[in-house]
């Protein structure tokens, strides 16, 4: 990609009505730096106000006319930004407005200067992995959606626990009853995968995690297998527990006993730039507390 | 390699005195398939008795010379055997005597049906990676090992935690105080790991993965990195804490403050030998109980 | 209580149209042993057969006449057994007729000489505390249920988290972002709460177990208090999310953002009746495939 | 207990030096109230210096002279205190000099404050339970230590597992590896046990929490039982790893192969004074950074 980002696009906080502030100072500060700037006419329409001093654009049309596209929100709004653009393979960069994302690494406060950085060349480039779900029923697939961070098959309007089975590039792997499992990027190790007791994968791995959701069986355990990977999830015909798939938190996915879960890596990618000083585990040690003192 | 197996090793459970008759079965069964039979010098040192139908070599000679190499013991004895031949590249076909070894996947009531179909051509091939340990002190690499499934850092003779700190290729990760810290490949994370309290690894997964053992910071996590990663825990000067590095539970470094532990993979591989019916997830059911009903 | 127990219950699986023979065996044990039987009318119901060497009762009735109910099936149905007689403190036997049950600890294929030893005083006695669960809406309690393993508050038909406060004793303790709350006693803490990463509490302690299920903060952790302990968790009135109560799996109880969930003691108790040899640990071992092996 | 505190125990932070003019701002504070006041010869010989507004007393004769004993450290100062101290049934009051304690529960900035309100008779007192630990060798003790926190078994100076026995009031429980058990009062499950694994006890609550280090058998929990109840720990004559038992992380005693471990709790209370405002949640809040929004 070219490091001459000309043509910006901006993504606001998804149905947020206050931050037109924010967002013209942002728009300001690009036309400032001489570039054009495009923003998301769902944006605008959210914000229930004129917004003079960008084009509004579709999300599509952002996607093939823009170089670059600055997020502006926490890890939701570009979770849903990154779905939507993953066949124009534009780089995504994400400004968090409160509290500081995994995703949206840029505080609101340090926007400016984390920009011209970025305008001068000075970012890396990091793609990261998306999954693919499909719904197959009596062989043929229903519905489907990508995710940035995880697939989740869950119990849903219902106590009990559901029970499938699952299978990994064609290979039994076990039946469980349990609330769910998770199907998770590497992105997604540190949403709700984390929260179900998975393991925090680097975004740089090639791997895609599985994690039950308190799982009857006590000995099952999250299992990390490699992004080539297909994984079918069954819903038992037998266990009388209704389901649903949800993509990301934010997509759902209708599925019956019978219906056949096929989870694997999505061709496409997102690509996140990071201003020089990014780190993730600088990230991962504010986010989860962790000790810095030695 | 070739699949035309002639010069057979042969490697006995380490340091036992009883499995003389199985091993001249296997020995006898070998030399009715017209094979050369080599056996490892220190198993016939164990049984005690003489070895009459194979020749006693040495483990260095059984590498250069042999074309396959078959274990007979426990995962313990193929860890050990695997460590001892990786200049050599040499398969490795694990048989268990006992309960069913991750490694040793044969079992003893059908060595006959599974090596003949491996004499067959009728197998599959797996490459694992290891992991290399060095333990710098001032800049010098004082010791090192490799491993199969495990470098460990714990505290050693003494009942307070150990602080440490942790890089992961040049960068920061954390300051952590905890009994210490197993770093592991994919094929360990069904050893210690597991109790540990980390995830499974796929065997095909290049990755490495850091366990905390009883962390005193709750949040800490166990983390999957990618397998060219380069870790470095330095324990901390100022913790008071004695240590000690293990190696897959068979090697022991010794540590002191201020020494820093150097893990990254290894530069050499295992080479293993599974019949054609081997099934990782088959393992995992069975060791660890999981349901197979639907 | 006594031990002449002449007057006995019989109270089958749910729902179940196969065990007729069983029961009418047990039945004639019992009237050989020169017994009065009086079989639960649901139970007949779902036989679909006359059922003719008992007398038909509602479980009213059975509460208030018979000196001991045996019930036959699952913990599923001991637990609906235990909340439907808790007024009538009548002891309580459980037969399994599949796996062994944590509370049905009597297998099918001993219950003549276990039921002798019971008829000759041979047996311990159990008494188990319950839980009592108030929906409370704008200061008034609008339902109400008993739980003899768990009071379970969870998201429903809704992807996201749900937001909830906690106080015992009206101290405040948190709020939590998570699937939902296990509220257990000790016979509980070996259902789902064992699922969500609870301990196993001992029945015999006098406490009440709190699991959060996959919460958001991951320094979250089980709970446990005494069982005088009054527990109200109060669903958000922000967070969006739809909730439910489900007592021992069995027994719906609507929420709405707003309302508080109050869990305490409940004023009564399950008295169970156990073999001579009976060992809870026993129990424990088998289910969760401890080692014995010394 | 008399609310007419008139003759104060100091015991300052063990073995440390640079606390004088704290004690002594302490010291100053108390006999302006119009208290005798007494301090630990321990904590003087520390300090290495004279301490001139108090008398230097025994550990000892503390407990017999004084009606309330203020303890200046962190957590591990107020275990030692108090085992000191069990036989004389004086109240403690913890004052923590860096990070707030779960013991030492009035920060340094506010201690007078806090006592005024004590001295003033606003405050609660709380009994908290110990354990005694007894190493049985041929059918006699050995040694014998008491715990505030946990009594632990663990492996020592060994790689390998410990294979020891579990017995609760003389009945089997299991044999397990692992790298040991935590046995740990009410008190001590935010300590070890917490990075073990273990849930949170109400310290209210009358029970010992049995905690498996790292255990080989994943389905092994923690397990938490009445606190009458003994615990006798055998380790294994096979197991060949060495052991070592670890009362509140400071007081070590010595096991072999064969030896037995009771653990049961000690005839004897601690009893803590906390200010009106004191809250254990609120304590549990700030230490495991839970959320307190909603």
């Amino acid at each position: 990609m070219s490091q001459d980002f000309k043509k910006i696009g901006i993504i606001g906080k998804y149905a947020n009505t206050e931050i037109g502030s924010q967002l013209c100072a942002l728009s300001d500060y690009l036309l400032a730096r001489g570039c054009e700037v495009h923003i998301d006419q769902g944006t605008v329409d959210a914000l229930r106000s004129d917004f003079p001093n960008a084009n509004n654009i579709s999300r599509e049309d952002m996607g093939q006319l823009c170089d670059l596209i600055i997020v502006v929100g926490g890890d939701g709004t570009l979770l849903n930004a990154a779905r939507s653009l993953t066949r124009f393979n534009v780089p995504l960069v994400g400004i968090n407005l409160g509290h500081l994302g995994f995703l949206t690494d840029i505080p609101w406060d340090h926007y400016q200067d984390k920009l011209d950085e970025i305008f001068d060349g000075q970012y890396t480039v990091e793609d990261r992995m998306l999954l693919q779900a499909n719904i197959i029923r009596d062989g043929t697939s229903i519905s489907e959606s990508i995710a940035f961070n995880d697939v989740i098959v869950h119990k849903w309007e219902e106590a009990r626990m559901l029970e499938f089975s699952t299978t990994i590039n064609g290979k039994f792997v076990n039946v469980q009853r349990s609330d769910g499992i998770i199907v998770s990027t590497p992105t997604g190790s540190t949403a709700y995968a984390l929260s179900g007791g998975g393991p925090v994968l680097n975004p740089a791995l090639k791997a895609i995690l599985l994690v039950p959701i308190c799982p009857h069986t006590l000995t099952q355990r999250p299992l990390v297998v490699d992004s080539e990977s297909v994984i079918e999830i069954t819903i038992s015909e037998e266990g009388h527990a209704r389901a649903q798939v949800t993509c990301d938190g934010q997509i759902n996915l209708g599925v019956t006993a019978g219906d056949k879960i096929r989870v694997s890596q999505f061709n496409g990618k997102v690509t996140l730039l990071h201003p020089q000083d990014y780190n993730y585990y600088q990230i991962l040690r504010t986010k989860l507390h962790w000790g810095i003192r030695l």
